[in-house]
């Protein structure tokens, strides 16, 4: 049987208003308050608004997009991508930047299931964000492992890498190493390091792996890549993102080296940002259009029917884009 | 006396029921439908959610963002940081790309107007939306004209013109061009060419504009410059905004002009992302902290006043970021 208001009202030990309250996000409630209903709400599986709306037929037509931060300017060519496609359905789109804060990420969660949207997309780099096993709304996910029944999206980050590490090896580079974020057990971008050790390996070559944790300062980012330049030889460098690609350059012209002579560089992602104002970055670009519609296509169908059987994974090519850095 | 939803049925030819939906925009209506109530409600200065909100005193915690596209830079960091202050006011946002289609940010700024949003902080390029006169939602502009009572929050335009025009010619240029977009009326960024043109005059300098529109494609920009370039013995180069900067070095590269020494370069906007990733880059920094923070706090004012006494125009200053290129 369904849980009710009142089921989550006597475990929450509060009456029905507050918890209508809570999930109507309407007036004046403590955190304490809040925090005990949505324990209750997801200790019983509760769902408000797919309830609510069923009984109404009323859709929010709002979708939310839980991104780490459009500041990077891969997210912000998905995020305008996403938010283009869903106008074009009559969707407009709540957008949550949520950084590098899990609190943040599982605020606006709660906020937005409990009654504000259709419907999320969510490529953020916060894990083991629990919410995210507990409700029943329509969620696709990029690049990321979330819960069992949430679709992944992502881009063939095995064969990235392993393009990457072809590139730098085919125009002469013999000891090439990688920067690359912290690997996180699921995470689908593993798949980049991963495609350049198997290369690395079938070739007979080291791969020399050094993780940058993606939180880390520009400044501080630019630091470590120095003492990692200046201490190894290396004459090949893939990097796992075209931010890094691009202090990596700067580096290497402090130090002198000059690319592609000296080192040779790849990136990954190729934006519209790096392919029109990066055009001599060499980099694997990731299939953003076609991201983009898989993932509004697959959310789409799912809040349309919350039941309809999707892929657990969906993995679209990637291409190099050839400029002169390698 | 207030129009009532029956003032607007009546205009516009339809049930009330009818108006109500639209309002909701709750199931299927015609596009021919839909603009007859709008248009109606515009004649009648109907305002549906301050009636319907200030007598159920509720409102949506959702703030509108209309800005013109989140792929550039410049919007991404400033959307990013307008959705964190406003999250930590318990406002979510809705975000809109208007890119370069005005029909897009009327249907949006319909959609906002008619149940949506508190306010609306607005940044795009569309001029002419008479949509903005039309209603008395809370709305904040960024750097662009919109109506006599929206107030506009900017930078100081004019004197960094002035700064970069000067940083110009004590960098050793004589000969200073201006590469920006088409000017509009009304329109505060217009203060960086008048700023640029004072300066050059108060030096006995000639100015030489060139307009190159911002709706623009990369690739036809870089073809513009290039033809400019090769023309004209510039050397020294004010760029309206950084991107363009960037392209700019990308020709003067292709040109074998090197930067400083025959080519002296500025650019506008100073982002994080640009300071971070293009530290040689000398540019002008839009205060992007304080803007985000006046904007939201205006905004906060309005929606919790309607009638509170705000300026018409709030500059902020600007300031010069010295790299290498100039």
């Amino acid at each position: 049987m369904k849980p009710k208001l009142n089921d989550v009202a006597q475990l929450a030990g509060v009456s029905v208003t507050t918890v209508s309250r809570v999930i109507n996000d309407h007036g004046y409630l403590s955190e304490k308050t809040k925090q005990k209903v949505f324990a209750a709400m997801r200790e019983l599986h509760y769902q408000p608004n797919n309830m609510a709306r069923s009984l109404q037929g009323k859709n929010t037509q709002l979708v939310g997009l839980i991104f780490s931060d459009i500041s990077n300017p891969f997210f912000a060519e998905l995020v305008s991508r996403i938010e283009k496609l869903l106008f074009a359905k009559n969707y407009k789109v709540i957008l949550c930047n949520s950084a590098d804060d899990p609190q943040k990420e599982r605020d606006y969660l709660q906020m937005l299931m409990a009654n504000q949207v259709d419907g999320i997309i969510a490529g953020a780099h916060n894990l083991g964000i629990e919410e995210y096993q507990q409700y029943g709304l329509p969620i696709i996910s990029f690049d990321r492992y979330l819960s069992d029944n949430v679709p992944i999206v992502s881009s063939d980050n095995f064969n990235g890498g392993w393009l990457a590490a072809q590139t730098l090896q085919q125009a002469g580079a013999d000891k090439i190493a990688i920067f690359t974020g912290k690997s996180h057990a699921g995470s689908p971008t593993n798949g980049r390091r991963e495609g350049y050790e198997a290369y690395l390996k079938q070739q007979g070559l080291t791969p020399h792996v050094h993780e940058l944790p993606f939180e880390l300062s520009p400044a501080l980012k630019t630091m470590e890549i120095r003492t990692i330049l200046e201490n190894h030889a290396y004459n090949g460098v893939f990097c796992s993102d075209d931010l890094t690609a691009l202090l990596t350059a700067n580096v290497a012209q402090q130090l002198k080296l000059t690319i592609p002579t000296d080192l040779r560089l790849v990136g990954y992602d190729g934006t519209a940002l790096i392919r029109n104002y990066h055009p001599n970055l060499t980099t694997i670009e990731q299939p953003l259009a076609d991201i983009s519609t898989l993932l509004v296509s697959l959310l789409l169908q799912r809040i349309a029917d919350a039941n309809c059987t999707l892929e657990e994974k969906y993995v679209l090519p990637v291409k190099l884009i050839k400029g002169i850095t390698a």
